[in-house]
């Protein structure tokens, strides 16, 4: 395919208007394939063609239902590799769309469908970029790889985090890696998530002794008991965050005590509650912090923890560098840092990885009725991925 | 029928060993009639017709499929009425049952039977206590009533409640009241209630604003804002109590919020509690207590009040020292008054009448399996209410 050995955006935004440039071509073949998690739909398969082409060696590692796939290109380091999902959220009411989900339309210059945004866009990006880049620098230095999955929308325990526990396994280890998650906000280009915070919900039960409303003296109201110890968590100031991460928060989303009767005091009050934290504090500091307060007011309780995420962050390195580099190159936009948002595929990585960012399009209309991306971001987006390509891995 | 003039307690009690007393009689016909509220059964003809045979007037006042009864003897001041329920709560799985609930009888001496207790034997011994006070005073001084419903066990909206409320409607006043429920402890005749604690209860929400867990300074946690002040409400000395009422106590019996998963914040925090509160506080002192502290702490809350119940409290006067006269006298006990316990129709009664007891027999198996009653008990109880009539009426 004829690509320019130096991208020109300009050149290539107007192309867009002409005729359909390759990454929108592949966004649209993406879209149009139905990968409701965690159904790949061949959407890996349209990948892998494209990849084994430049030269990738393409490993499928796919279990329990979902299809992921780890594709490399060279031997030596660094590795630069890309990360993202094939998979999309189901798309609603087909009714409540402006245009079928998955038919991808353009209208006024948008581009509508399940996925565009999130992250179909995004892997198309990937892949035309690094057919410029190759076809740039057939020689290029460290490698290239690409690991995908069909499973980040959903459950998530059969994907990303079984290929790193694979690759990690056979001592493969990542410096730099590019999850194409949506993390644009205002304008693409904006912001890039340099890491997550941590993820540690616990199943509270508060014990106290059944009785009637009538003789409290005979009963230990566990509502009462943990009153105290609640109003002391919720004020809690866990830390005070850093450079990279805010102030840990802790949120009960579920309390729920009573047998209905409005007379008897209750046995037992359950709660749910969640930290979200950054790199100050650490799961076990957050736990025992948490239980000294229920354990100095003297409650009988039981805690089932679950940490769903463990933070990660990504200093201003090489890779901050050359992505932020990128951006400003290709769109003339100062990029943000930001830590924000929920959990990631980016955790799983960061196990086996230096650097790890996110960086799509805009999110503003992910997981929603009417998902789409503007036409005129697309392009840019791939030219972001390959100006990366050439900072870090030009020979 | 035969009644000794003045009671032997001793020769009657040996008397229910060799045939059944006129007390046991009556008592075991009205267990053998399965009034389960608000069902009467019979019960109230059965009386009916006991009393009008002595001369009184007979007042049926059914409404809402409840039966109550207002019987009258004599029109002269002071009225000493007795009050109870025939209903009865439902007997629960049979075969549970060492004998058939509604089958009366006795085994060791005791008499098994649902109602036994609460409060047939009661009603029982007001009939035969009242027969042989009138056999003995034809002509005594005052007016003799009673007021039974059938619907004390349940919702009581058209039991006791609306009786008094005719009787008000026309002006008539007790001056004396006892009512049958089985407030004896360890032994019979150990306690009167001579009051009981209000009940006020609220269903109380708290308002937030959903959201994220993540993003928590997005979304405002109702179970966070209430903590501070529901601290403060358990930890609350309401009042100090007085010489008849145990301090006031607030319970929640029911807390409920969030939509089962762990990541969002809910919009909503419901909780119902309960106040038993004596007479050093009010019903409004205390919705206003309430309130300050829920207005301090600057929740977005509503309440929904509801009284079950006002408090009463009759002192240490005439009725109080016939009775205990009366216990003392029959069984040598010395009896403790009492305010403990839920509401009983005592709080309706005490609208229309200055002094207003409970007194019955022990209360350890009432709406129990093999609810129960000592057959030694039964006639002392007659004599008792017989006694106390003596002692308040005799011309």
């Amino acid at each position: 395919m004829p690509h320019a050995n130096t991208p020109n955006p300009q050149a290539d935004s107007r192309a867009d208007e002409r005729a359909p440039c390759p990454t929108l071509a592949l966004a649209c073949a993406l879209i149009a394939r139905p990968s409701v998690t965690p159904d790949d739909a061949g959407c890996l398969e349209l990948i892998a063609a494209r990849l084994r082409a430049l030269g990738f060696a393409c490993e499928r590692i796919d279990l329990g239902g979902v299809s992921n796939l780890w594709a490399r290109r060279g031997s030596d380091a660094p590795l630069l590799c890309f990360a993202g999902h094939t998979d999309v959220v189901p798309p609603g009411p087909l009714e409540a769309w402006k245009t079928p989900p998955f038919e991808p339309t353009i209208v006024d210059g948008v581009l509508y469908g399940r996925g565009a945004a999130d992250m179909k866009s995004s892997l198309a990006a990937f892949v035309t970029a690094i057919e410029r880049f190759v076809a740039a620098c057939p020689s290029h230095g460290g490698s290239i790889a690409l690991l995908l999955t069909s499973d980040e929308e959903g459950i998530a325990t059969h994907g990303t985090v079984k290929v790193v526990e694979a690759l990690a396994a056979r001592g493969e280890r990542l410096d730099y890696c590019i999850v194409g998650e949506p993390t644009s906000v205002e304008r693409l280009g904006d912001t890039i998530k340099n890491g997550r915070r941590g993820s540690l919900s616990g199943n509270l039960r508060i014990k106290g002794r059944q009785g009637h409303v009538a003789y409290p003296h005979l009963a230990l109201n566990p509502i009462h008991a943990l009153a105290p110890a609640l109003a002391e968590l919720a004020a809690m100031r866990w830390d005070e965050g850093n450079e990279f991460f805010p102030p840990t928060t802790w949120q009960v989303s579920n309390i729920h005590a009573g047998t209905g009767a409005n007379n008897v005091i209750p046995a037992l009050c359950e709660l749910m509650f969640n930290f979200r934290f950054g790199s100050v504090s650490s799961p076990d500091s957050l736990k025992a912090r948490c239980c000294e307060v229920l354990e100095r007011h003297g409650l009988d309780h039981e805690i089932d923890w679950h940490l769903s995420g463990k933070p990660f962050i990504t200093g201003r390195g090489k890779l901050v560098a050359a992505l932020s580099g990128a951006i400003k190159e290709t769109l003339d936009v100062d990029t943000e840092l930001s830590t924000t948002g929920g959990t990631s595929d980016g955790r799983f990585i960061a196990d086996i990885c230096a650097e790890v960012v996110e960086f799509g399009p805009i999110n503003a209309s992910i997981h929603q009725i009417n998902e789409c991306i503007e036409v005129s971001a697309i392009e840019p987006l791939a030219q972001i991925y390959e100006r990366t390509l050439h900072a870090l891995l030009a020979a």
